[in-house]
Parts: structure tokens; C-alpha cells; sequence
């Protein structure tokens, strides 16, 4: 039996999250709230189980949950997008990511990713075949040198997989990186693959996307996830945005990996974000509060805060603490002190030299957050 | 953009369906019930939703599903399975299927089928660069040619998929031929990845499965769907049953592709099969009944019936009503008799000469499949 995947273990989250239970500890490894969504939406998701459709939804998605998200695309980002050609419902925002690259990328495409990166998209490229070739982003600030990605463009370059907010780091792009990005593809065949899944977890003025670079957008897919933006990572309902001539090869791919997603929550999403178009608006102030909070109380202790601009993770440099490398460290905090984090270095292909970074999620209620700080800061 | 699928549109499922709901047809050709589910079942996934975690579960499934489903394949088949290392839930029996291929499959590998085959099983072969060798099923009785198979061994052979009880036709393998499987590719290094769906839905004394054949078991995967045993296609819940060593490699794809299922949707299926283990065993014989209304209510119409021995699916031949082809046949029949049926030709890669059978879905209400066959009848 040759393994497809000989390098690929179990994932660092499956791994952390296991160790959190086994030993008891706070988990603020692998990234999902310890808090409950809109208790209108469970109820609409309740109701649609005992009294709705049960059965297959369209491939493509329930047309009420695809309007619903073209009327966010269109408040939000000022993009008209069709429902029907253009938006895709898939079984999380991974298995987007997983159909995009399988639709796109062919046996021997190069594919670029910017590292750290998130640990699905390497193996993905891997099973279509592809190879990726990858830009790595350096703390504290994780810019990408576009200098760099220039050179690592070739004829065989298929896709370029981008990811702002961005997870692991919680860095964000500038809009002048997008514009940066397109100015090196724009002559070329180069599709963008969009991570996009933090779109409202983001603590500047205003979020950098693919959706408001009009020229950029009708290249590339744009993945997001109700997962994220609901406090619901266990619905696995996400969505892709890409214009009709990539969406065909997506759907092409999609309907033969899942075919459609659950159908009555699709029709709970659908009915709440038509009933509060706005259901969103709050989310960067409700994280922007709890990352405050975890780093007052962090404040006072020997590890470095990195920025963090976006998505529920904050890193901590823990140079001042210990020598162990962000493997051996992360093992020891949840032996030792009860936290679990999640090591940065899992997400590069070759971490720099001497970085020692872990990262914790800050979707837990303020008590946890304040209770795992204390711990962290007896070290 | 150079399509990875090139011969792939929209599924049949999607058509017939779009054209039935457009026409007002009734719809008896997309496979799923029209009636609803264990009314305790459902208020279950409603409390699971509304009273308990609706974040990630783990990778493979929780636990409380996966013991329940060692349970039934212990007690339906006599074989012990262990719930941590060889069940993993998928999203839906679609996904399972997908992540085996992609799991096993090497680029230029070779993969026998029996045609027609389910339409997901070759395009997930293509997108892992595989190729599809296919024995060719003939009708009535769909046996397979165990020479032909034979034949098509090569040192490139890496998996066989099966399926029984068999979609499109409803026919059943006999346990000789899992005999004649297991003779045929025992000295070789090929795996049997073994679509059994329909496994509570036969008609006979007892399914053929190859849970029950030891040492092909050993060599395979076997995946089975809740949409199809709890009239629920649209809850997308399915399971991969697998010796450790494969199921390490499957879930090293499925990691990747959906991460995981919908949590509240497992935990009321957990619960329900415990609470029930022998909820399935019922589903054959309501089955049954439907199929002899539908085929009582076809007796005097021009079609000839063929044999049904499992599944929801019975095969019509219209030779003595039409010369047009099943797909133009199709197409005809959701305009101007109301009742959309499936064209049998579509999933084969090359349709036996003159062949003029469509298979209609009995997963319907009696009164729904009673009008159905008045309206067959005036042909
Ligand atoms: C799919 S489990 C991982 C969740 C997550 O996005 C993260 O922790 O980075
Ligand atoms: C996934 S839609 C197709 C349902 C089905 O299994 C069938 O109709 O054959």
C-alpha cells in the first residue's frame, strides 16, 4: 500500500484537541468558540429538521441560502455576483478550498502559496498532482515580498492560493498586495484561489478582499464559511464565489464530492440571513474585544504579543521562555501548565531558523481566556 | 482554461430534477423519498441543535455514531469492526467514495468497474488520474462476467468497485460472485472499494455483502449512507468501513476534503441507533411493497418490467412504446406523459446497441407511484 499522502499525519488539531481532553487542559488549540450561535438560528435550523425538506438540496445550493449570499457579496463588498452561475454551497469552507484546487489544478501545475499556510492546501494540490512553490512570510509583520513571488512564477504556474485574514498569523493584507498580486498575474493564465473564511474577523477599518479588486475578481475563486462567521464550525456550510466560467469546473468537481450540503441547514442560514442581512456587522467588535481581553491579560508576562489584525488567533513568541522548539513546547504547556496551543511551525514547508511561536484561539468566552492567561503567566 | 473534466456536464440527477420541478412532472427519477423520517429521529437532531454542540466533531466521527455503526455491522454481519480504527463518517456516501479513490488511486493506476456504473465512481478515478477498465453488465439480469473481468487484470489494476445492491439496475450480486471476486484479484495487490447503499434495501433472503466475506473484507472498503437507511438523503451523513491500514489512508484524504461531518446530525444518529439498534430492519420489506404496487400498477401497460431485487429503482424497457433513444425518451416523457424517469444509458460508458430501459425512483408515496403508473399506462 504506497501512501498518496506518505508525508501527511494526523492533523496538528485533531492531535492538540485529543491531548487538550486526554489531560484536561484548556483547549485553545485547533480554532472553534466555546460559545453558542444565535439562538434564532438554531431555532430556524430546529424547525426546518421537524418540518421542512429533509431530502437533496440542488447541487449548486438552496436558491434562498445563494440570493442570501449575493445580497452579502453586495452589501458588503459592493460586488454583484449571480446567485445562480457564480455562488456555490459546499460542505465547509474545505471542501471548497479541496474542489477549487482539484477543478484547476492538472498533473505537473505549480501552484503558489504564501507559508505559513493552512494544512489543507499543500495535500490538496498534492492529490491533483500539482507541486507547490511557496513565499515565505516572516514574523512579526508576515508581508509577502512580492519581489520573492515574482520569481517563483513560471509557465507552469496554475493558481495562486492567498488567504487573508490570514491563519494561522492573524496578519492582514493591504489592498496594495492585491493590487501587487494582479499587477504579476494579470498577463499571465493564473488563476487565485481566495481564502477569504476571517472576511468579518478583521480589526482595521475595513477588510482587504478579492471581491472589491474587480479585475482580480474575475479571476479568482473566493471561499468563506458559515462555520466562522456563525459560531456554527460543526454545520460545515461554506461557499465559493467565482465567476460562471471557473464555477462550471467547480460545480464539475463539487457535485462529484459531496453533491449538495445538509438541506435544512442551508434553509436555516438562508432565512436568517434574509431576516438580518446584517447578521454579521457585529462580529470584528465582539473579537476585537475578546483578543483585547486575552492580551491585557497577557500583558504582564514573559511571552512577545505578535499583531494581530485578524481572525481569532493571536500568536505569542515564547523566545524568553523556553528553547524547545513550538513542537516540544506546545506538548509541554499542555502537560504542564493546561493550555493547549498550536505550534507555527506545522504550517510552514521549512519554518526560519530559530523561530519559536505558538499560536492560541481566542473563540472562548473571556473567563477561559482570562483562566488560560494566568496559567501562561506564571511561566 | 483547460477543463479537468471535459466530458462531464451537469449531472442526470440535476437535470431531471430541474426539468420535472419546471414541467410539474412527477418526479420519480432523482433517487429520494418523498416522505419523512423516524419522527424521533428528528426531534433528536432538533434538541442536538438547539441544547448541544454544533462545533467541529472529531476528524473520524463521534464517538457515540461510530460505536453504533460497529453495532450494526456486528449484528447485521457478524463481523467485529473497531469504531476508533475503521469507521470514519463521512459527509455523505458520495464523500466516502471520493476520498477512497483519492486515496488510493495513483496516477496512472487502472480501476475495473461493472457498467452501468453510479456516475460519481469514474470522474473521481479521472481527477486522481486514473483509468477505468469496464465489464460490461448485461440485461435482464446484470450478471457479472467473471472472464471479462479477468481479462481486464493487469499489473496496473489498483481497485475494483463494486456495487450491491446495484443503482442503476436494482439487481444483487450473489455470494459466488464475491467468491469469484475475492479468486479472481487474491494474489494480487488490488483493493475492492464496495458501494453498498442500498444494503437494508434487498429483496431476497439475506444481502450479499462483503462484510461477510472475511478475507475480501480485509482487502476492502465498504461505504454505506443514512440518507438511504433513514430516508434522509439530504442530512449528507455516510460512513467508510475499513481495515486500520486503509482507513489510515482515507482519512489522511477526508481530513482534507471536508475535515468532518455536522455534529448535531451524528449525535442524533448516534443516539437513535442506540436507542434502536434494528431501526433498518424494517426497510426492506417497506420497500417491497412499494416496488409491487409500482410493478401491480405497470402490469398492464406496454412496458416490460424488468427483475428488481434491490434498491429503490425499477428498471423499464420501452422497446414496444418507442424508437427513441433513453435520454430523447426521457425528455419525452417529463413533457407529455408528466413523469420524469432516468435514462439507463448515461451510466454506461458505452450503452449496449438498442438498449431502451429507464429507471424510475418507487421511494415515493403508493399514491405517487400509483399516478405515475396511470400515467405510463395510456402509453
Ligand atoms: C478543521 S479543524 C481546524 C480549525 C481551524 O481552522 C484552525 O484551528 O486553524
Ligand atoms: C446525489 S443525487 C442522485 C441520487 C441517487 O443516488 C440516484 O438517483 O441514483
Amino acid at each position: 500500500l504506497t501512501s498518496k499522502l506518505p508525508a501527511i499525519g494526523t492533523t496538528i488539531f485533531t492531535k492538540m484537541s485529543a491531548l487538550a481532553a486526554e489531560k484536561g487542559a484548556i483547549n485553545l488549540s485547533q480554532g472553534f468558540p466555546d460559545f453558542t450561535a444565535d439562538a434564532r438560528l438554531l431555532e430556524r435550523a430546529s424547525q426546518a429538521i421537524l418540518t421542512g425538506n429533509n431530502q437533496y438540496s440542488p447541487m449548486a445550493g438552496l436558491p434562498i441560502l445563494r440570493e442570501a449570499i449575493a445580497g452579502l457579496v453586495e452589501r458588503h463588498y459592493d460586488r454583484t455576483v449571480s446567485a445562480l452561475d457564480e455562488i456555490t454551497v459546499t460542505s465547509g469552507a474545505s471542501e471548497a478550498i479541496f474542489d477549487a484546487i482539484a477543478a484547476l489544478v492538472h498533473h505537473g501545475d505549480e501552484v503558489i502559496l504564501f507559508d505559513p499556510a493552512y494544512d489543507l492546501y499543500e495535500p490538496a494540490v498534492a492529490l491533483a498532482g500539482g507541486i507547490c512553490r511557496r513565499v515565505t512570510l516572516l514574523a512579526p509583520e508576515f508581508r509577502p515580498d512580492w519581489q520573492a513571488f515574482a520569481e517563483l512564477l513560471t509557465d507552469k504556474t496554475r493558481l495562486v492560493l492567498i488567504n487573508t485574514p490570514h491563519n494561522p498569523t492573524g496578519s492582514c493584507w493591504l489592498a496594495e498586495d492585491l493590487e501587487s498580486l494582479w499587477q504579476a498575474i494579470a498577463s499571465r493564465d493564473i488563476y487565485v484561489l481566495s481564502d477569504e473564511v476571517y472576511e468579518f474577523i478583521h480589526f482595521g477599518e475595513s477588510v482587504v478582499s478579492v471581491h472589491k479588486h474587480a479585475e482580480l475578481a474575475k479571476r479568482s475563486l473566493v471561499v468563506s464559511s458559515f462555520g466562522k462567521s456563525f459560531h456554527l464550525t460543526g454545520w460545515k456550510v461554506g461557499y465559493i464565489v467565482a465567476p460562471k466560467e471557473l464555477t462550471v469546473e467547480l460545480r464539475k468537481v463539487h457535485q462529484f464530492v459531496s453533491f449538495c450540503t445538509v438541506t435544512p441547514l442551508q434553509q436555516a442560514l438562508g432565512e436568517h440571513l434574509t431576516a438580518f442581512p446584517e447578521a454579521s456587522a457585529g462580529l470584528a467588535g465582539f473579537y476585537q474585544q475578546k483578543r483585547d481581553v486575552l492580551r491585557k491579560a497577557l500583558a504582564g508576562s514573559r511571552f512577545t504579543l505578535l499583531p494581530c489584525e485578524g481572525t481569532y488567533f493571536q500568536l505569542l513568541d515564547y523566545s524568553a521562555i523556553s528553547d524547545l522548539d513550538d513542537v516540544a513546547f506546545c506538548e509541554w504547556l499542555v502537560d504542564h501548565v493546561g493550555v493547549a496551543a498550536i505550534p507555527v511551525s506545522v504550517f510552514y514547508q521549512q519554518a526560519p531558523e530559530g523561530q519559536r511561536i505558538i499560536r492560541l484561539c481566542f473563540a472562548k468566552e473571556e473567563s477561559t481566556l482570562i483562566e488560560a492567561a494566568q496559567r501562561l503567566s506564571f511561566l
